[in-house]
């Protein structure tokens, strides 16, 4: 077992300008491991309660998603979140959180998760994070989200974990929040001297930026005439990244660079339709027929200003 | 002569968090002619006052900038801004503005000045940058910038003005504005479709995209660790990328790709001080540095992913 995924599996009833669905497969874990599942073999650590039906269930199963390590608790509920995005879809208001079963959740992880090579703790309370990561101390990648409640309510431990892993990978508005830095070059550069090997910054329809202790990498994001339902981008960017770095035998910065990509590929499919539904009916045509679009529309001509040649002679 | 700006010629004094400058050297035809002169000969149509003195003329003259059509009003003043910055470097909050002799500028054009192949019309009143179009009718690319301002009290007049050039270049928020469109790709469509062959839409820290009627092309901004003037960022943009391309024998996509890359190199410059100061002592070596960095921030290698590949025969 190559990937493994800490997260929340959940039913998300999301409204946004151009309609309203209730009670959709949702959540950091199921997001992630659909996109991952793509690239390569991941498997779920969570919890679902007695709710958690067949369709839900099939849908693991026809993306071969492990689920050994996803916990069913009969007599509880499901994790429930409710949201609503106004035209500026940037900006997520939450209606309703209902942890249900997830409030008690204690991550048990098999001998098989122990031994994932890499490993995403998604957004969760970073304790539980701290948890999982210190069952898998050989794993060689584990790259770790978070949000801003935990930045405001659980700093020090958060700050813990993020010591702890070797990549991170927030938004814009997390990385100034965590570093009180609003210069994100200097609030990254920050992030990296607490001690992760690298930082990813999602920027959202601006694309994203890799941050090394001696590179940077940017890219744009794929250019939508309409964006639908952004539930779920930044942690299916996160499956995209790690599931493609997962199916390659290194983990350095050009492989990271690819994995940047495709991250964003199946971001951009994702935030097309409601909840999982673009992704889940994903061909591997249109996957990569949309990487050969990032490379045609980043690339130029590495051709320095000639005039500008001759003279510094 | 091959490459003339109409704009603005303006003393500026700015405060931003890391210190105050008074009465220094700016306008947007300061800032774009000093970056165009980098790589083509370029000359300015504007008005100055009898303030206007040998330092600043020493500046234009230094840089083979051509001030044939630059009047000189002795018994005005030339054009006054003042503004402030604060934390957030992309707001530039209108502390004071006085027009002086730009209140009645008309803009008058030597036969020289008609004859140029490449035209930038700077952000000045639709009409004047109209009239200023008429009167070169056989220009090869013809530009323009615009704001808000006009966007509100002249709209009419600024779509007439847009129907007749080449190429627009603007900022994001002015190009949902201009349309009232918030997703930046449907604004982008529907300006092209208004007859200009190219757009650019400047994000500030986010990069610069190029639109065009068939191609999308999209880059990072060059990372810097700070920001210490944003004035004159986007003229200064447009001056690198008119300039190289008036050094350029062709004006077609690949050059255009080139050009941003120039343009965004040279405001990376303008912002590290205060006014023109940074970029008026820049050495070619800097320029050819830099750019070669923008490859490197933006290279990844393309290989599709393979399993997807076998998998879709």
């Amino acid at each position: 077992m190559s990937l493994l995924v800490v997260g929340s599996v959940a039913f998300d009833s999301v409204e946004t300008p151009f309609g309203k669905c209730e009670r959709m497969l949702g959540g950091s874990a199921s997001h992630f491991s659909i996109s991952a599942s793509f690239f390569s073999h991941v498997s779920i650590v969570g919890v679902v309660g007695g709710d958690f039906g067949e369709a839900e269930q099939r849908v693991f199963e026809s993306h071969s998603i492990g689920t050994q390590d996803l916990e069913r608790i009969e007599a509880g509920k499901t994790f429930r979140w409710r949201g609503r995005y106004d035209y500026d879809l940037n900006v997520a208001h939450t209606l309703e959180t209902q942890l249900n079963v997830f409030a008690d959740f204690k991550p048990k992880l098999s001998a098989e998760s122990k031994a994932s090579r890499l490993v995403f703790l998604g957004n969760i309370q970073p304790d539980l994070q701290r948890e999982v990561r210190e069952q898998i101390p050989k794993a060689e990648l584990v790259a770790l989200d978070t949000m801003n409640l935990w930045i405001e309510t659980a700093r020090e431990s958060l700050l813990r974990t993020i010591r702890g892993v070797d990549l991170v990978i927030i938004n814009d508005a997390e990385a100034r929040q965590l570093t009180n830095i609003p210069n994100l070059i200097k609030a990254a550069r920050t992030i990296l001297s607490w001690g992760p090997k690298a930082l990813i910054i999602k920027r959202g329809e601006y694309g994203a930026a890799l941050f090394t202790p001696d590179n940077y990498f940017a890219i744009p994001a794929y250019p939508l005439e309409s964006v639908f339902d952004p539930t779920g981008a930044g942690d299916t960017f996160a499956g995209g990244f790690m599931g493609y770095l997962s199916s390659q035998e290194k983990t350095d910065e050009e492989t990271m660079r690819r994995a940047m990509i495709f991250g964003s590929v199946m971001a951009s499919f994702n935030v097309e339709k409601f909840g999982t539904e673009r992704v889940r009916r994903l061909t591997y045509a249109e996957i990569n027929e949309r990487f050969r679009a990032f490379k045609r529309m980043t690339n130029f001509e590495e051709i320095p200003f000639e005039r500008a040649v001759e003279a510094a002679k």
